[in-house]
């Protein structure tokens, strides 16, 4: 169906909607001024606060790494629930995501002859075990993997080198990420028998970086690992001398399947308490830190965001909820579970904020909202504004936890946080809780509070409702 | 005998020594205009030159870490000589070194109960293996635990959390440092069955610092570790939050003797052949890193030297002999056999100077030089001063692995390195090439050149020769 130009896009959507779809909320949404006028209090409360901080701490000390699946995510779970408790949330709740489970054992890496010498790497995420010996055939980026004849690579292992770019939105992580979710199967499909990559991270620490890959269906997986930067520098000054031949020796695998559970607790609504707004953040973490920046910090913000509301003497009309999602790192599976598991009630979540990107400040504003939320938009962009951060229409997307029920029409905002040093730590040994500055914690619980709490009191949605075919 | 305070310090010396010592040129010490001419030309080429950053690059990426007693160790040696070689040194030459054997297997800690996770600590050298669990007891310093009573730690795990402190001149390395020499025995004296310490370290990042530790005679040695600093940090939140089991397992331990060189290179003097300005580094490193500032820099930063004033159109007078001692790190095993091999020349050896402190600019001279030899000092001092180097008369010491003849008489010099950021790398696996700059390794190259053209070029000595007894 062609449509003319001027139609709305709000009238375009309802005569998309499947008449079983209840309709959006389109009249123009507004935040009343006695909740602008509560912001004020609420950010100073929460920059004055170390609850967010003292949560981080808690998760990371008490419970450590956290891999999904592993006992001591049990334990965060169990922590998590005890914390929303603890905190006095008004319902907290466990609900069941089952993934497939992955285990590292042990992992080491060897340059062989006459520069013998350790290497020091990570198994990345998904890989098999084994041990691999060959000849390593570098490669400057994924793009000349790609290009590397069938077969061309038999009995070797392959090395992607490629360097990622440091930026305040992190925006280098896309590239450097996509050599590790591709690598390894293209690395196969040049008939490689081991994949190395120098670690997406912008460090230059001992401290390698894992993170998920998959291999493409109908390939056999090979053994895949990341090095850590200094190391992936060594060995392209190593193959400049001459051939190295390299032993990868990797303990790890799938083992079955496991249950673990979004953690979820609220803040009940004065007077709407069906209408939610959801904030949160993933509450596993890679085994090889103690998970503080990825995402014991979100965890920290979200709850102490909501705790801060929780405490004002007049709670808003709406519903806070903070979940504590399962198993992000492995591949969003407590972000689906809850989008399946939510869908009925896609409209009556108002809007939704993920904290995913580490503990630096939030420097920046952006939201989904449609035009008929512009106003409310700007109006959280203003009561924003004083913490430093700007507002950014049309910047970025959703948090990784949320994209799936975003992807479904659900309404999002992103407090744009400062990433510059994020991928110096990010899956890393080193993300560990002396890295995160307590005052920048605090600056993202005010944001949080102050986005959440205006949401909450907003007159009216941001345009949540299930899309159509197409939209 | 009682002397008068009056009595100068050469004719009291000059009267303890026995008869068969060469007495000491105590004549007023002078550097020639000439050379004092040449030393700027030196110092520009080698601020020009990349040859000492060349060299530490070839040292740690062809070798990479070479423990002593190794078989990387071995190829360090047969490194360097090529290297002699490579430079046109006029003399190489090998000169055994035998020392006991320690070998690290592997290593592993982990808090075990209801906060279980993995800790990372690296075994101390010299640390026995076995599997230690107990209680682990803190302790803010050595002295706290050299109050604890004889019995009071039996099954129990000491753990020394005490701070480092970052210091430009390396300072806080004494006091960081005693607690690994000491606190293994004076916790097997109190009954503990393993040792643990917060890192002789000043970064915060996941890599512990291992390094050497002496057990008392007659005590029976107990494993023992450094946590990384975020590490000891943890551990110290887990116990503040109850007592906690800690399970050490370590797989290291002696093993029998090695023989390694000192390896020696010469750039043979123009009219005073006999007579030798020496400098040096230690060709050993620990096994963690690939040894980069400890001390691949001081071999290349020595080795340049001595090689540039090579290349000058006329030698010095006397002999740059430069020196890549073995077994520096567990106990200046090079250093005690060079001393013991050269004995009967030391009144030869004019002065010595050792690079064994990283890779930061020198910023400090200052030696050993008596009265007679005080207008020489200055005049080195000067021509060092457009290096950014101040004089600082009486401040410091040898370097380790000339101290041991230093203690027999040796004149020693020291350009005193910036050790800020020293002790975040020292020990620890992120000892890696990446971590040096090219331009402050070519600044000790002139540092390092200037001072020995010059003192090849005295005419009159620095002091050197027998301490009598007691002096």
């Amino acid at each position: 169906m062609r449509v003319p130009l001027w139609a709305s896009a709000a009238t375009l959507l309802i005569a998309l909607q499947p008449a079983t779809v209840a309709a959006r909320d389109t009249s123009a949404t507004r935040i009343p001024d006695e909740a602008l006028a509560v912001a004020p209090q609420l950010r100073e409360a929460a920059l004055a606060s170390r609850l967010g901080y003292e949560i981080t701490e808690s998760l990371t000390t008490e419970v450590g790494p956290r891999m999904a699946g592993s006992e001591a995510d049990a334990r965060a779970v169990k922590w998590a629930q005890a914390k929303f408790h603890e905190l006095g949330f008004d319902k907290v709740w466990l609900e069941p995501v089952t993934f497939p489970k992955w285990i590292r054992r042990s992992e080491s890496g060897h340059v062989l002859g006459e520069n013998a010498q350790p290497l020091t790497l990570t198994a990345l995420g998904g890989s098999p075990g084994g041990t691999v010996e060959g000849e390593v055939v570098r490669f400057a980026d994924l793009a000349a993997l790609e290009a590397a004849p069938a077969g061309s690579l038999a009995g070797k292992i392959a090395f992607v080198d490629y360097r990622m770019e440091r930026a305040r939105d992190g925006s280098g992580y896309g590239p450097g990420s996509r050599v590790r979710s591709r690598g390894p199967s293209e690395a196969i499909e040049a008939g490689a028998s081991g994949f190395l990559m120098r670690s997406a991270g912008t460090d230059s620490h001992r401290n390698p970086h894992t993170g998920i890959t998959r291999f493409d269906d109908g390939l056999t997986p090979i053994p895949s690992a990341a090095l850590s930067v200094p190391d992936a520098e060594q060995l392209t000054r190593l193959l400049a001398l001459r051939p190295q031949q390299v032993r990868m020796q990797i303990d790890a695998g799938w083992d079955g399947e496991a249950t673990s559970h979004n953690v979820i607790g609220e803040i009940t609504g004065s007077s709407k308490p069906g209408e939610v707004v959801l904030i949160g953040a993933h509450l596993d973490s890679w085994d090889l830190g103690t998970g503080a920046v990825d995402d014991a910090a979100g965890v920290g913000i979200t709850m102490a965001a909501a705790k801060l509301i929780a405490d004002l003497p007049q709670r808003p009309a709406r519903t806070i909820r903070v979940v504590a999602f399962a198993n992000e790192e492995q591949g969003l599976y407590g972000g689906k579970a809850y989008a399946a598991a939510h869908a009925d009630a896609l409209t009556a979540h108002q809007i939704a904020a993920e904290s995913d990107f580490g503990a630096g400040r939030v420097y920046g504003y952006s939201s989904s909202a449609p035009a008929h939320a512009a106003e409310a938009d700007r109006q959280i962009a203003q009561a924003l504004a004083p913490l430093g951060i700007e507002h950014m229409p049309g910047k970025g997307g959703p948090g990784p936890d949320i994209s799936p029920f975003a992807a479904q029409g659900l309404a999002w905002a992103r407090l744009a946080q400062d990433g510059t040093d994020y991928f110096d730590l990010h899956h890393t040994p080193d993300d560990t809780l002396d890295k995160i500055d307590p005052d920048a914690v605090a600056q993202n619980v005010a944001a949080y509070a102050v986005f959440a709490y205006l949401a909450a009191s907003a007159q009216g949605g941001f345009g949540s409702g299930p899309k159509a075919a197409g939209e």
